[in-house]
């Protein structure tokens, strides 16, 4: 099936510029990014108030929905309407969720940067998840995202403040970045992503994701609960994190720039290049 | 008053080592920062899971509570009890607190790293905050403090993926930090930095608010709401951070790292020297 939510694409500026006084007490223009807070409402009910740079506002709505695990499908999204008038986004259904109240109920602030907030038993979840495990990630495969990344037009080359993530495939050409969103929160940017995988029916069981935030608990599972077996970080890692990597078996590598990278669970699918390749 | 509640003073360990594969296929053992989840109760009523580090529970709760405005004054708490066997952390008060339910129904999640989430109409709040406008910041406390930072034994140094926050006083001998905290979300460290400051009844209204962490509109209304007139950050900030910080005339600067920053917002409190002098 290939049905589409209606939705009604639009974005905010992303970037402002304000005036600062730097140490040698010169004016200087500086480029910072939007901030701005967005309503979600799923059937005229109240969700969340998600604060947001607002780049794709749609599919973070789409994204958080199905990373809170509030909607089980796209299918069941008719609609999605953002109004910046009013700061918020109105998703309706093609039929009520059930038990929106109790799963609302249950809250955990994490530790992520953005949104920072699960709703019910997210990690009771952990358990049933299972990735894919023929599939492999060549270290070429690696170096070859990191370097598309680096040369990839960022917000926060310009203005900082932002983290960004990026869903990639990779094949015999190296990897390709398939969807890349930057947000004031990360979590924000992991739920576009999530989003539009699902507008754009993208299969995550043989992808890439990368973030150039840290490796926290919320991170980890939500990449697992995407079905990605491939997570790439810029930055470190916590305890839980690495935990939650190990019991779901994800290939999580953390500190990866350049061609530095630390590996730390699923190394059955990481392929390590013993020599070098065209691609390196 | 001098009352100060019973508290049991408990901390985790606050890295472990895991082992991982380099780029060069060598094995190293790395340190990483703890996280755990930490449900908080008030008055045997679940509020919230925080994913902590657990560096300073019982500051991070008391602090938790001030800052989304859910208790009024230390002196309304009567007990802080931390029991990691159950990850719990549970306070009591000394009269029931008026319309808990009421304010826990409303949620802005927001951009920070962290907590997240904002209980209630803080933003309402903004207008009603008035910092003192008496104090100034010389451009040497400034760089004194930065240097001071710089030296600090911190687990970022060890493990990263730590956000760190702290509060400073300055005077003719520079700058002192009088409270630094890491915590796997930054919005932990400030809300163990804000309960901190009750325990031991530091008043903010001259003193300077570091945070390694970006300049969100959330770390901006907390700085403001604990009176504090100075807020430094090593990162940049977002646009509602800045309009936030125009508003209530904090003075904010980013981008500090050593002898480099940007004076954003009230300016009028911050004195440039021109000439070197013995701090500097």
């Amino acid at each position: 099936m290939t049905f589409r939510p209606t939705i009604t694409p639009t974005s905010r500026p992303l970037t402002f510029e304000v005036e600062a006084i730097d140490e040698q007490g010169t004016a200087r223009t500086t480029a910072i990014a939007g901030e701005h807070p967005l309503t979600l409402y799923v059937d005229k009910r109240e969700i969340v108030t998600l604060m947001t740079m607002g780049q794709a506002p749609e599919a973070l709505a789409i994204g958080y929905l199905r990373n809170q695990r509030l909607v089980r499908s796209i299918d069941d999204i008719a609609a999605v309407q953002v109004d910046w008038e009013t700061d918020a986004v109105v998703v309706t259904t093609r039929k009520a969720i059930k038990g929106l109240g109790n799963k609302m109920k249950k809250r955990t602030v994490t530790t992520g940067c953005g949104q920072g907030t699960m709703f019910g038993n997210l990690m009771d979840e952990i358990d049933s998840i299972e990735l894919r495990d023929d599939v492999r990630l060549p270290e070429d495969a690696l170096f070859s995202l990191l370097d598309a990344l680096r040369h990839h037009e960022t917000i926060y080359k310009s203005a900082g403040a932002v983290h960004g993530c990026a869903l990639a495939a990779y094949g015999a050409a190296g990897a390709e970045i398939l969807a890349f969103v930057e947000d004031v929160g990360r979590h924000n940017a992991v739920d576009a992503i999530a989003g539009q995988m699902w507008l754009d029916r993208i299969d995550g069981s043989d992808k890439i994701f990368y973030t150039t935030g840290r490796l926290t608990s919320e991170m980890v599972i939500k990449a697992a609960q995407m079905q990605i077996p491939f997570l790439v970080s810029r930055s470190g890692l916590t305890q839980m994190g690495y935990e939650i990597a190990r019991k779901t078996g994800i290939t999580m590598i953390g500190r990866a720039v350049n061609k530095h990278y630390l590996l730390f669970t699923g190394k059955h699918r990481f392929e390590k290049q013993l020599t070098p390749t065209l691609l390196a």
